[in-house]
Parts: C-alpha cells; sequence; structure tokens
C-alpha cells in the first residue's frame, strides 16, 4: 500500500512544476503595478529631461559632455553585462540547466530593476518639491546593483527553486536591499562603492538562509544531474570571463567623478589579477594529480573583485589591492574544496552555486578592508580636500574622522549580514509553501519542468526516443529523412 | 521514366551550391569597386582629420574631450556589439547552421558597412565644396544601422539562400535603405533616433516580401534540420541578451548630445524590461503545461526595443516606455505563436528567424508610438529651446509644430513599408533566377552546402560515417587511435 | 626488449605532467614577488590620486571629465575584452582543449599584466622625484597590450605545453617585450599606436622560434585531437568577433587624445571590413567544392587589424586602409592553405593557432605600411599643427622629417623581429629543459592531463566508460538513475 502511496506521490508531483497560472499571473500583476506605480513618481531628472539646455545655461555649464551621462554610460553598460551575461552565464555551468540558469536570471533582472527604480528612488531620489522620483544613468546603474544581491541569492537554490519562487524572492529581496542600503550608506554613512557589504554580503547571506529553509534532504536524487558537461563548462566560462573583466567597472561605476573612478577602476584590475594565480595555485595544490578544476576557475577567480568593493575608492594603494586578491583567491578556493561540503552536511545548508565562497566570505572580508582602510586615512596620504571629498565629510558629518568612519563601515557590515539572514530566513518560510511549483527532488537542476526542450539526441535517453517514435509519426519522418540525408 | 528524371535532379542540385567561382568573384569585384570609390569620395572629416588641433582653436573648443568622438564611441562599440554578435549568435539557434548564422552575417555585415558609407555619404555627409564625403564616427554608426537593415531581412530567409544570394540582397537593400532614409529623415522630416521605421520596419518587409518571392513548397523536406539543439540555444542567447542590453546603445547612439542621449538609453531600458515580462507570461500561458518556449524568449523580449525607437529622444515618459514594453512582449509572442504558422500556409511566407514578430509589427508600433508622442509635445514638457532642439524645428522647418510633425511621423511609417515591399519584391525577383547557388529543398537549414565541417560524431549518422571509414583510411586511423587513447 | 623499455617509458610520462607542486610555487612565488615590488615601486599617478582636486586646480583644468579616465576607459575595456574573451575563446577552437585555450590564457594574460606594469614602468611612467612608478588608465591599457604579445606567441604552441612553461614563457617574453617596446618607441622614436611592429610581429616570432626549440616529431600521435568539432569552432567565433570588433579600440586606445583616436578607429574598421570580403573569398575559391573554411574566417579576417595598427593614427586615408586589409586577407588565409603545411614539413615549425598568417606576416606588413605612410607624410595633408602632434616631432626629435621618420619605423620592424626570433629560441631552449611536466606526444591537445574534466558521454569512449562504471559504482548508479529519469 505504500508502494501505492509514494507512486501517486511520484505521479503528481511533476503536475506541481505546472506554472502556467501562476507565472503569467504574477508577471502581468507586477508589471501592471510597475506601470501604475511608474506613472505616478517616476520622471526623468535634470540631466534627462529636454529642460537640460536650459538648466545647463543657467548653472553656466559650458558643454553637453558634462552631462553625468559621459561619466557613467560607459561604466553602466559594463555593469549591465555582468548583470545579463556575466551572471546569467555563470549559471549555464550544470549539464541540463542552462535555460533555467540564463533564462531566469534574466526574468529575475528584468522585473527587479524596475522594482530597484522605485524603492531606491524612494530613499535617495525623491524630489520633495513635486514629490516624483527623478530618474539618471545613476540611478539604472543602482538598480542593476540592487538586482545583483538577488541574483547572488539565485545562485544558492539554482535548479531549486521555479519561477514564480524567483519573483517572490526578488519582490522582497529588492525591498530589503533598499532599507539596508538606505541604513548603511545614508544612516550610518558607511561608504560601500563596489558594494562588497551593501551586495554581496547582503546577497550571499539572503540566499544561503533562503537555502537553509528550503533544504531537500533527497537532492541526492537529482544527483546525476547536478554536474556539467564539457560545453556547458565552456559557457560557464564566458560568465566568469566578463564577470571578472568588468568588475572595474562594477567597482568604479558610482564612486565620485574624476580620480575616484580612476582610483576604483586600477585597484579593482590589480586585486582580480592576483586572485587569478593564487586561485589556480590552490586548486591544483589540493587536487591529487595537481589538475585544475573548472568550479574554481570560474567562480574564485572573482573573489578579489567582491572584497576590494568597499575600500577600492580609497587610497588602498595597488599593492594593498594584490594583498586583497591574493588572500581571497586563497580563501575562496578553499571555501569551495572544504566549506561547501562541511555546510551541506552539517548546517544543511545546499548552496549550489558555492555564493558563500564567492560573495559571503569574501564580501565580509571586503568590508573588514575597507574599515581598516578608512581608519587608517589621513591628510597626508588622501590631501586636505582629497579626504572629505573620498568619504564625503560633507554637511551632517562634517566633524567625522578616519577612525570614526573605520568603525561606522564595521557597524555596515553587521547591518548587511543581519538583513541577509533575517530577511532569508522569512522569505525562505514564505518560499516553502506548497503553492509555488517548485520541482520535486528528483527533477532539480533540470530544465524539463519549466522549458520547452529540443529534442536532440544527447538529451534524450534511448528508450524515450523510441516511445517518442511510436507516439509521433512525424517525428520518426523526420528523423528518417534525416538519416537519409 | 519520371523517377529517372527526378533522380537526375537530385543529383544535380548539390552541385548548384557550389559557389567557388561566384563567391570569390562577387567579393573582389565588390571589394575593389568599394576601394576606388572610397579613392575618389571618401576622407576624413575635420574631427579625424590631422587638422582637427587647427580647427580645435578656430572654434574656440576648449578641450579635445569634445571631438565627437568621446561622445559616441561607447555608444558605436556597443551598436558594432549588436550588429556582428548580437544578430550573428542570435542565428546560431539551428542545430546545423550554425556556421552559416554567424558567418554569412559577419560576411554581410563587412561588406554593408563599405557600402552603407558611401550611399548615406552621398545623401548626409557630401561637401560640397570638394566633392568629398567627409565621415567621422557618427557616419560609422549610421553604417551599422543601416546594415541592421539587411540583417534583419536575412532572418527571414535564414538556412534557404546562398552567401551570393547575400550579397545581391545587400547591395540593393543598403541602396534602397539610403533612399529610404533620405526621403524619410530629410525630405518628411519625421524623426527616428531608433530606427522604428527606417531600419526595423523596412528591413522586416523587405526581407519578408523576398522571402515571399523565394517561397518553397517543399521546405518540409529540410524539417528535420529546422530546430534547434540544446547548446545551439544556449549560443543563441548570447546573441539575445547583447542584442537586449546594448538596445539603449542603439536608440541613443546618434541622437543629440546632451540629454536627448541620456533620454534614449533611459526609454529603451525600461521598454526593454517590461517585455521581458509580458513575453515570459503570454509564453507560459499558451503552453500546454505552462512550459517556457526559447523561441519567445530569444526574440520576442528584444520587442519593446523595437518599439521605443522612435520615441526613445522624445519625452515618453518612464511609464511610456514600460507601457510601450508590455504592450509589444504580448503582441510578439502571440505573432510567434499564431501569425507564422497562419503567414507560412495562407501567405506563403516562410520566415525562419520570425523577423515579422521581432521587427516588423514592433516596428510598425514604434512608428505609431513616435507619431503620437511627437503630436501630442508642448512647451510645457518640453520647455521652449528643448521642444526645438528635440524635434530640430529650424531651418526650413522652423514654422513646424507638433501635431503636425506627428503627421510626418505617420508618412514615415508608410514609406518605410512601401520600400520595404517594394524593394522585397523586385530584389526576391532578381534572387528566384537560377544562377545563385541556392540549396535544395532537402538541404536547408544545412551548413553543409557552403561549409567545411569537422568530423564529429555529432554530425555524421551512423551509415555515412560507416562509409566515409571505409572509404578513407586515415580517418579510421585517427578514430582508432582517439579511442584507445 | 625494446618494447619493454617504450612501455615503461609511456607509463612513465603521464607523471610527467603532475604539476600539483610546480604550477602552485610559480604561482605563489611570483604573486608574492609582484606583492613586495608593487609595495616598493608602485603608486598612483595624479590623476588617480586623491591629490587630483588639487592638482586639478592647480593646472587650472575646468571638468572631472578631462581626466584621462574619460577619454581611455572604453577603449580599456574593450581592449581587456580583446585579451581574455577574445584571445581566450579564439583558442577553444580544439575539439578537447578548450578548458585550456580559455583557462591558461587568463592565467598568462593576470600574471602577465602585473610584471607588465613593472616593466613598462620602470621604461615610462618612473618618476624621478621619489622613484616611484606612478600608474594610471594608459599604463592598463600598456599592460594588456604587454600580455597580448605573449598570448599571440601562446598561439604556436597550444596543446603543447604545460602552464608552468606558460608562466616561464609569459615572465621573459614580458621581459623581453618592455626592452623591445622601449628601443623601438623611446629610442628609435618609432611610431606604432596598435602595435603591428612591437606588439604582433614580436609575439609571433617569439612564439614560432619557441614552437621551433620545441619540435614534436611524433605529434600525428595526437592527430585525432588536433581538430575542431561543431560547437567549438562556434564558440572561437565568438573569440574572433570579439577581436574583429574591438580592434578599432585597440589601435585607438592609447593614441593622442582627439582625432588622433578617432582617425586610428576608421581606419581600423575600414582594413577590418576589407579583409573580411578578401579572405572568404580566397577560402572559397581554394578548396574544391567553394566551401567556406572556419580556419579561415576565425583567423585571417583579423589581419586587416594587425596590418593597419602602425599607420592606423597616421592619414592613411579610408581608401588606403580598404587596400591593407583588401592585400592582408589574402596573403594571411594563402599562409593557412600553403604556408602552414610547408613550415611544419620544412621548418620544422608547429603552428596551432597559425600565428604567422594571423600576426608574423601582417605584423611586418603592418610595419611597411607604418613607414611608408610616415615617409609619405606632409604639411599639406597633415597641417603644420597635426604633423608635428601625430608624429611627436617634439624635444630630441624636434628636427626630424618625415622621410627620416620612415627610416626610423623600418628599423622597428628589424628590432621586433631579432629580439621575437632571439628572445624565442632562448627561451624556447630552456623550455626544453625536461622539468615542466609538458604532456607526452600522444596527449597533446588534450584538456585532461591538467584538468579535472566532466564526465559527459561525448568525452567518455565507451570502453573507458565500462572500466569506470566498473571501478565506480556510485558512477554506475547515477548514470543508471539518469537513464531512468
Amino acid at each position: 500500500m505504500g508502494g501505492v502511496q509514494s507512486f501517486r506521490e511520484l505521479c503528481d508531483r511533476p503536475k506541481n512544476t505546472n506554472v502556467r497560472l501562476s507565472l503569467p499571473a504574477v508577471c502581468f500583476v507586477w508589471q501592471i503595478a510597475m506601470i501604475i506605480l511608474f506613472g505616478i513618481f517616476i520622471r526623468y531628472d535634470e540631466e534627462s529631461d529636454a529642460h537640460w539646455i536650459e538648466h545647463r545655461k543657467h548653472k553656466n555649464i559650458s558643454s553637453d559632455i558634462e552631462n553625468d551621462f559621459y561619466f557613467r554610460y560607459p561604466s553602466f553598460q559594463d555593469v549591465h553585462v555582468m548583470i545579463f551575461v556575466g551572471f546569467g552565464f555563470l549559471m549555464t555551468f550544470l549539464k541540463r540547466y542552462s535555460f533555467g540558469g540564463v533564462g531566469f536570471n534574466f526574468l529575475i533582472a528584468a522585473f527587479g530593476l524596475q522594482w530597484a527604480l522605485l524603492m531606491q528612488g524612494w530613499f535617495h531620489s525623491l524630489d520633495y518639491t513635486d514629490g516624483k522620483i527623478k530618474i539618471g544613468i545613476e540611478n539604472l546603474i543602482n538598480a542593476d546593483f540592487c538586482v545583483a544581491g538577488c541574483l547572488i541569492a539565485y545562485g544558492a537554490i539554482l535548479g531549486k527553486v521555479s519561477p514564480v519562487q524567483l519573483m517572490v524572492l526578488t519582490l522582497f529581496g529588492i525591498t530589503l536591499f533598499a532599507v539596508e542600503e538606505f541604513i548603511i550608506l545614508n544612516l550610518i554613512h558607511a561608504r560601500d562603492a563596489g558594494g562588497s557589504m551593501v551586495i554581496h554580503t547582503f546577497g550571499a547571506y539572503y540566499g544561503l538562509s533562503i537555502s537553509a529553509m528550503l533544504y531537500r534532504p533527497n537532492l541526492d536524487q537529482s544527483s546525476a544531474l547536478h554536474g556539467s558537461v564539457y560545453h556547458s563548462d565552456v559557457f560557464a566560462m564566458i560568465g566568469t570571463l566578463y564577470l571578472w573583466m568588468f568588475w572595474p567597472s562594477f567597482n568604479s561605476a558610482i564612486t565620485d567623478h574624476g580620480d575616484a573612478q580612476h582610483r576604483a577602476a586600477i585597484n579593482t584590475y590589480l586585486a582580480l589579477a592576483a586572485t587569478v594565480l593564487t586561485t589556480m595555485a590552490i586548486s591544483s595544490l589540493f587536487q591529487k594529480h595537481g589538475k585544475l578544476d573548472m568550479v574554481h576557475i570560474q567562480n574564485s577567480t572573482l573573489a578579489g573583485g567582491v572584497a576590494v568593493g568597499t575600500a577600492a575608492e580609497f587610497m588602498l594603494m595597488p599593492y594593498g589591492s594584490l594583498i586583497v586578491g591574493f588572500c581571497c583567491g586563497i580563501i575562496s578556493t578553499l571555501g569551495y574544496i572544504y566549506l561547501t561540503p562541511f555546510m551541506e552536511k552539517y548546517l544543511k545548508i545546499q548552496d549550489t552555486c558555492g555564493i558563500h565562497n564567492l560573495h559571503g566570505m569574501p564580501g565580509v572580508i571586503g568590508g573588514i578592508v575597507g574599515a581598516i582602510t578608512a581608519a587608517a586615512a589621513s591628510e597626508a596620504v588622501y590631501g586636505q580636500e582629497g579626504l572629505i571629498n573620498t568619504f564625503d565629510f560633507v554637511g551632517d558629518f562634517k566633524d567625522m574622522v578616519p577612525s570614526k568612519q573605520g568603525g561606522h563601515q564595521a557597524a555596515g557590515i553587521c547591518v548587511a549580514v543581519c538583513f541577509g539572514i533575517g530577511g532569508g530566513v522569512i522569505v525562505g518560510g514564505i518560499l516553502r509553501l506548497p503553492i509555488w511549483g517548485d520541482p520535486a527532488d528528483d527533477s532539480c537542476f533540470d530544465d524539463e519542468p519549466y522549458w520547452e526542450l529540443p529534442e536532440d539526441e544527447e538529451s534524450i535517453p534511448p528508450i524515450v526516443q523510441y516511445n517518442n517514435h511510436m507516439r509521433n509519426k512525424d517525428v520518426v519522418e523526420s528523423n528518417f529523412s534525416m538519416e537519409q540525408h
């Protein structure tokens, strides 16, 4: 009788993954809500409004080239590539979940950036004279940043959730992010240009907490699909390289014009270079035959970019960047080798992409490096005006000093971790409800539940193929003609 | 006897695809013609000429940064990526036509941009003092735009034509484009920054008319190859994402410096985001089990970028962009589900990539949105100077008013459609001549006729492989050694 | 007994490829050396230092936009993409060496750019007041350029060396490059914006000489893996296209602000377009059935960019660029057809990627084109100030004239060739030592010795698969469950 019972469960399960009503409903409702809210709240800022020409003359700006667009658009496009191609292709490494990796990444990001424009707008870009949010290129970059937090979280639960769950994760994730960011940047007055704390630490612990809440004891039923094939690993390298190459743009995209953008790019470039060498070294050293592991190359080589995020705009010095990158390559790779299996076995946290090694630990390290660098700042190194500019010691904070700023930076780390864990536990609880269409334990890491798959030889085991032939006369004929071709 | 006849036809056909003389001849003749015409006509403009330093002082320009190069080069490179990687990889989705997709796209674009520099130069950049065309970065962007029209047309006939036919299609396509563009932008004085009418509408109807003229009743003989495999779909997503990410650069690349470029990028960014959600929703809703279809994700997610092309530089407002994107995701996806099969069955138009859904309908919608937005423009929204600047109400058109501009925009749509259909019918007629080396009905969507293919297991059906082994001793040995490896 | 002997050799060989100690040792030692040297020598330059704000006021610069960062950062990122994705993916074409192609490229470049910052810094950016190297965005671009030379060299020996050998090749290659560059640019005062001589000629002959020194008479034992499969050729097209598209940025990245950057981009864009057409023509013309060969499309289409490197910033004229591209497409493709087999057979130089056709010959041609264009320069064409600016006829060289400059350019070619060949012979000799862990003749072009490979059906010949099943119970079960899935 138990056999019948479990057989029924097995039959029923695939029905759960039918998102034919829930996915379109969520997409439509949320997109319509966006249109209404944008209609009420969002307008162009003075640099993207047609009144710019009058504004320019009024402000005595001599040339259109001083429109913020020209300072930030190249960096914006690089960040945009990181979000959609970088994160998207990094998650194509699973042999039969490439569609889900790149496709759901696309869905999350496209929704998330709209909600982020609103949430961040209310906190940062609200024009109190007319109650409107005024957006320009910097808002687009920040929206992309905000989305990055949710995409990091997706990495932990890749292959184990439905697209509807991801939409819910994103809705709450963006909301939490905007609040956390406001607290860290505005209330605590921590600096975090590249988002080591705000983006990476938050995103990683948010995702890990959700993954813990959604723990699947029988995930090994999907172990046959929980790995890569040769070409899927090459696809993932596209993601890795675009993240790696454009990380200097990520960390410099919203820093101050001039030397701060310049310096942030240099520091990030150097930190990442050092990470590659130590990642390769550790990967080879800890394998039996000294062979390199693609998982490490795809992920740990990026840890330096995460860890230099907060301090990139500071006078970290080129050798400082190298040291940060050096350490993070080691820590991140060792994390993949020892910590991820440990976390799965003892902490019941299943972390598909190893985001704890790529974003969690390096993010916290980045926060600490930022705190130390800020605390050590001096007028000798920054110049009098440079110090004020770099740390924004103006307005309410004109009495700040570097040592105190260091403490504020450290406080920022704690806020990010708390928001990540707290938010993740709550959202994870919501996602445990049996209404979201998530896959059964034996169909995780599989595109089949949510995607129409092409009928290629590779993907179809012989016996299924035979049955298809019998059922579908057209297919038989087409295959036949192909063989004769 | 009929059997013998048809047998002979079958044998003769593959010989037709030998382009060993025609392709090199066309390439050499046209490239030599380009060199001669460039020698006679094309020179650097004042911003790319070594006299710039004197010109700069003369014009009292304070810094090199005001050279147009710095306003437009980042956008140019993004557009360049869209043309070669975006369009190229979007067309790799067929299981055995990836070489042709990306390779012939490369050929068309490389030739087309040279011819476009000349054709557009004669209309727009001719210096009447010395009869030379003076080119700078904006001409390169426009040449890439011009090429886009032909690449869109290629989408309709992908896999069914020879490279020689594509060269002919491009020669005429660029010529028609330049004339059509001159009529729409200069004579009619319609605005079309992102080319909804000029590029997308024209390109789509040009391609569809050619495809109608080249209708193949027996195309189902190639149906076995008329589909994707898992990895070819992932390759196509590279194309999709680069088009999607860089579309804001496409629509803003040649708009006015300052707020217009800024605004065009924001509008496009938002329209595209909304399109992703409605595409996913419709794709899921209209499939039996709610599964997403890669064809829709790869194509319809881009429709918002097309449809916001004309109005992107106007004060469309952020919510306006979202509405445009919202609608186009729905229309485009429904087009793939209902209209493409209908067109093939009843209108005898075979549209390989579904360009009518991605470029045709959204292009026309974009023209209409542009006309409405222009007609609704007012000094209250744009400011007095802003209105004149945005719509270029100067010179011969200094008496124009927004409502009249709306009418001119609408006229532009008609010109684009007429040029597309008219030109396509004529060029399609030319391409029906039996001299171009196009493939037989049973070898469409196949790289085999035009490309040396690597001998991988995947591509060779077992029986052919066996015969090859018998014929070719070397191959046998090499396979043998590989097996022993 | 001979059989036993050779059997032993066969058994011993695979052990040689274990780089578990040597690779981590080299990575750690060299990275720590970098940190120490960076600590001693490298600081931010005045545009990336926090003192910029004071410096700006002091120099009376009106806007942050005149920071060199905004002139060069977009080009820098394009060059960065060329180095990591362009070169990396171009080398994924081999059916079982894609990990090594893209992965070792990543390793070489990440190490090389650090060492290049030091080497080039000592020669070009040393601040004599404090003995520090001051770096900014231009140094990062130059470091990427320097790395390109080593990556070109890697192309010749792709698949035949160990990662440790590559690290050695890079250490010496960067050193030689910096000296050679100093001689050519500073002592000889040749101009070489796009590095036809400095980068491509040097890199190609360096790599070819090393390959000659490492000649393997029995390389045909790996012939089964010395080719592509369908999808690896598509991956390689990603590399090709990114190199092709961003080459205008490469050649313009470090030229003078303003017209020189503008002109270099235009010339390169045109030369590359012409190359595509003649490459396709020759590829088709010299194959039996007029079919195109992917090897040519992937490589020879880029020759025009190499050959226009030196002259791109000169007044080469648009038709001049087309002529250069036209010729190089022909020469490069014919090189692949005739010269590469000839070199392997008679000169004992095995050139995996055909770098002699893509970088060697076009590089020398580029040097010659540069010499001719420089010698033909006149005030009529450049303007008085333009001539001085373009050729940098200032300081010690204020008495230079174009004809003499032409001679200096020609001298530059010779230096590049001599450094390439001389350096390659010496480094090749070092790399012949039996301590570097290079693969046996029968495991060249194979990722297996240096990478953990996923166990996909494609990669494992049936007999090995069977043995694995027997040895490894887990794998059997997981495969079983997959089949039932």
